[in-house]
């Protein structure tokens, strides 16, 4: 017997999230109603939900219209972030799974955040650049301010997905982490191998300071002036989770004195002002929202997607999308994707 | 007892190679005659032969000049390649270590060849020059052409020094790892959990190929027209360690189909022609031979110089730098840097 | 303000579960009622109900006792299996967490089962007794039939807490290993780096197979005859979890054989009958399920305890314990402890 | 053309060493001359000398035999340990390799000392052998004295093969590992992740002890009374390289005051005495020379003598087997095999 699953897809598709052998998979367990392009007609959303067992996407469901979907079991984000579209407290007690696809970017963000620390460590951007205008210098004097990885003291704070991800990369380099994420006991993170610490500590401590937490209520602009000042000499900070969680113009003042390096892949805005003065900067790495969305990454959220349904149907728990819990599902902050 | 130590160190110097702790360290155990600058003057050298228990640089060594040194134990070359300044059959024939202080690299130049890779994979380079022209991409739209490393297959061509050091940042990727190298059995590369692979499979079934070997006798232009060929549409090649090894031309001519993306370190001459091709290319990221020699690299090497004295003095075999083998040191072809 | 937490540990107690310091923390966060020794009295729990945030035991919960703990947030079960004791059905719909110290269990387990398969491998435990007995034979005449575990292939039945805590144990022996979980998708066992397989390949292919699955309702005996028959010449069965999974009668005779080698650790009936024919076998180690209850496995269950309930009260979800799941609960099947 | 090579296997055999396999591989290579079961006569080993290109075994090769052998590039040791039957002197002056097989043991030690160790730990063998007398102690109170290796600080005392074999089994249980050994400076104990140390903080700090070290001419009863005295209460010795390194009677009355436990495989004697009292204590476990010869180990010492053969014929020096040292080779000490 086969399952009523509605997927309502934007900002997301089906090309983008499907490889063909999962949508195939998929069809083969399910009946799909399928929207994309825009977001589904309230009166379509409506006819559907009484025999929808699985919605894909993000649709408005307030309790009234999850009232009309006696027969759901699943709710799947395919955006990445848990926003206000659902109302989570209704689920919860319905015992309806509300899912979240963005835990794929992990692995993503993971490379992209290493493959920045090794870019500015080893100014390998910088010098590209140099290069092409014929002003590359050779060997050991263009390598004066260069530093390994490896030994170095490194820093990773919020130790979600994200920073799970780039943990493993990281442990072959031998450094000493600290990590910071106020939601885990320290002892939780010292079955990771990492030193639990307070931000201080670890900002102080750190040659590389990896900024992975998500964004919640709690944590707007938590690296400000103050903890800015915190950086050492020569540090690297990379940014590669939220925008929000810095000071965004205390960020560029501080990279203005010349003192530490940083990589930033987000913004306040996006697109970004063309005049900033942080494009100017030779000590920071630039990137435009480029760490978490590649090609692979939708697809495994497909697979994910196909993986999880499966087990529910089966009467089985989920065990790959990301689950909402009570507690922090409200203070979860993220915007939805321009 | 202290043991008589002549450096002769140019192109190196004590600052570069020795941390203050461990040219005090070498001076507790050592009377130093010190040499920078330029190469010491023959009398000199031969003046102090005859007492000299160990030597660190690179000065002629021919037989008649070994005679004189008959309390030699060992000799440590400080640029980072064996070269024909020491009849080494002689110092073999009297149990007379020859070291070499390259064996520092091969971390650093791992660590660039990894930012290499993920640099090319991830366009970090790219598009931090079109953020700086205020045209980058936002979120997955600049990521199009963006791949993981993780789980791809990997080629690594030469297994000495340089891939053994890769190997390890590479494991957490979890990518299925081929090695060519035809000095070492299968089973030897078996051992460290990777597939042995003649050249051809190796390209061909790699997405990003690492080209690590030392140069040789054997492996002048080991990668040609054909080879390039060989290559995987959009997959990887990165040219870290001795610019002989490749066709120079036709890796240039091969990067201009844009087939493939390829990260460059190192060149036929130093410093390469200003209106080189290669220069232009977007496909290609241009380092100018940066992956070795960083501060702290040359410090190792003091400190695993200290080491290996230290054992030295004590009767034991050396155990931290690369020793000289009699049958391959005559086939190694790196030129003196420059 | 100090939060009412409701203990009721029989058959554990507080000096087995809580180091000195553990106990310190929890009653400088809670106001602790206390019963040890045999179940706490009906009338005690219910007046204590009303004001209760958290329990700590097996006390009965059904409906009508948890509609008094309208402030009740958590019930946290010390024994290590979810029992029937608890309405399942009204913690999920009101919320209430409910955790089981189990977990605590996985690297005891998972380093037995290493030491029984090692063990075996090598008649560790059959030398030890022939050499008592003045018996022994010395160097290879000795080893005929020991084998080495690195390069062999492995299977592992049940991939919950004790197949993960196994698995890292297994990793640097460097051999295939396959999984078999039918709750888990194949991509999820993918992502440890196993193979997921169908149960006869895996008892067929691996020369050790470690049965580590819980017993849920749909599992009973799943090891009998015929899967017995699967197993290879000179294979190590290891049974470490539950008795139930294996038909054990079936095992017995299997065992008279010769063909294979097996642990022992859980029986139908404990104690177990002394005539029992596999007490007089040689190709079988017995332990007496003593694989899971140590000393400090229980002082980490108190930690773990406490870790948890700190971030229930700060509001936050609990990442220690192991969460019931609606689904799953209702199909473990494990007895009460003796 | 086909390389001469002489093959004095004793005490030895071709069945013990090669698979059918790598026989052929041999005989694909090279002209075999064989014997087996007893010393080959000195007149045929003489006869063969002067076109012999590679021995495998141990006849006597003094000074004037060596001579003869004017094509001899390699004499390989299939016992296991250096021994005065060769003049290493005219052999390193020659250019001769002369190289061990006993690096094979390695594995086969590590995991047998990781057996010992979990055995201890857990008390496995002695509840074995409780369960065959019906006196075995179910759940808890039967584990009062074991405990986890994870986490436990570990001694490792030699870090030679058998060392750095059981180095990353020990890995993932996350203790804190320490090393002793004289002959390597403490920076390149550090790369391997481990804190050097000396032999009296060693024993004192560490849960477990390893004597992993071969016997030298400067070791002999390096553990003696007072190093046993440094054993922690309930710590976990084990012997599992030479006995001459420990003083036996020492062991026997250390263990007697049930102080600690201990693992012994080896003995001064073997046989030895059966009414040694030390075969009747309960803290001790007790194995007959068992950890290294296993049948694939020696299987795994044919693989490496043909893949160094071929190297060596190839003109490329050896990379599997151990390489005798000037320094140390006149240090080593073990007696050959009874």
């Amino acid at each position: 017997m086969k399952h009523n699953i509605l997927m309502d897809l934007f900002p997301r598709t089906i090309d983008l999230i499907f490889t063909k052998q999962d949508l195939a998979k998929l069809k083969s367990i399910g009946n799909l109603v399928i929207w994309e392009g825009t977001r589904m007609p309230s009166e379509d959303i409506e006819n559907h939900l009484p025999e929808t067992e699985a919605i894909v996407g993000q649709p408005e469901l307030p309790e009234e219209r999850l009232r009309m979907a006696e027969k759901l079991k699943v709710i799947i984000n395919v955006e990445g972030n848990f926003q206000p579209n659902v109302d989570y407290g209704y689920c919860f007690q319905k015992g309806i799974h509300v899912l979240n696809g963005g835990i794929v970017f992990g692995q993503a963000v993971a490379e992209m955040a290493l493959g920045f620390a090794l870019s500015l460590a080893r100014s390998i951007s910088q010098a590209d650049s140099l290069f092409r205008k014929g002003a590359e210098v050779y060997g050991s004097p263009g390598c004066k301010t260069s530093f390994l990885i490896s030994g170095k003291s490194i820093g990773i704070i919020g130790f979600g997905n994200l920073g799970r991800s780039l943990l493993p990369l990281l442990k072959p380099f031998h450094g000493f982490i600290r990590v910071y994420d106020p939601w885990l006991p320290d002892n939780c993170l010292r079955e990771f191998g990492v030193q639990p610490c307070g931000l201080e500590e670890l900002i102080k401590q750190s040659r590389i300071v990896f900024m992975l937490a998500g964004a919640t209520t709690e944590n707007r602009a938590m690296i400000g002036r103050r903890e800015l000042q915190w950086l050492q000499e020569n540090a690297i900070f990379i940014l590669a989770s939220r925008s929000s969680l810095v000071d965004f113009d205390a960020l560029t003042e501080a990279l203005q004195t010349g003192k530490f390096m940083a990589a930033v892949d987000v913004y306040p805005q996006e697109p970004f002002p063309k005049d900033h003065p942080i494009r100017r900067l030779d000590n920071v790495l630039l990137s435009s929202h480029r760490a978490g969305g590649l090609p692979e990454t939708f697809k495994l959220m497909g697979e994910m997607i196909v993986d999880d349904l499966e087990l529910i149907f089966r009467n089985l728990p989920p065990v790959r999308l990301q689950k909402a819990t009570r507690e922090t599902v409200v203070k979860m902050r993220s915007k939805p994707v321009g």
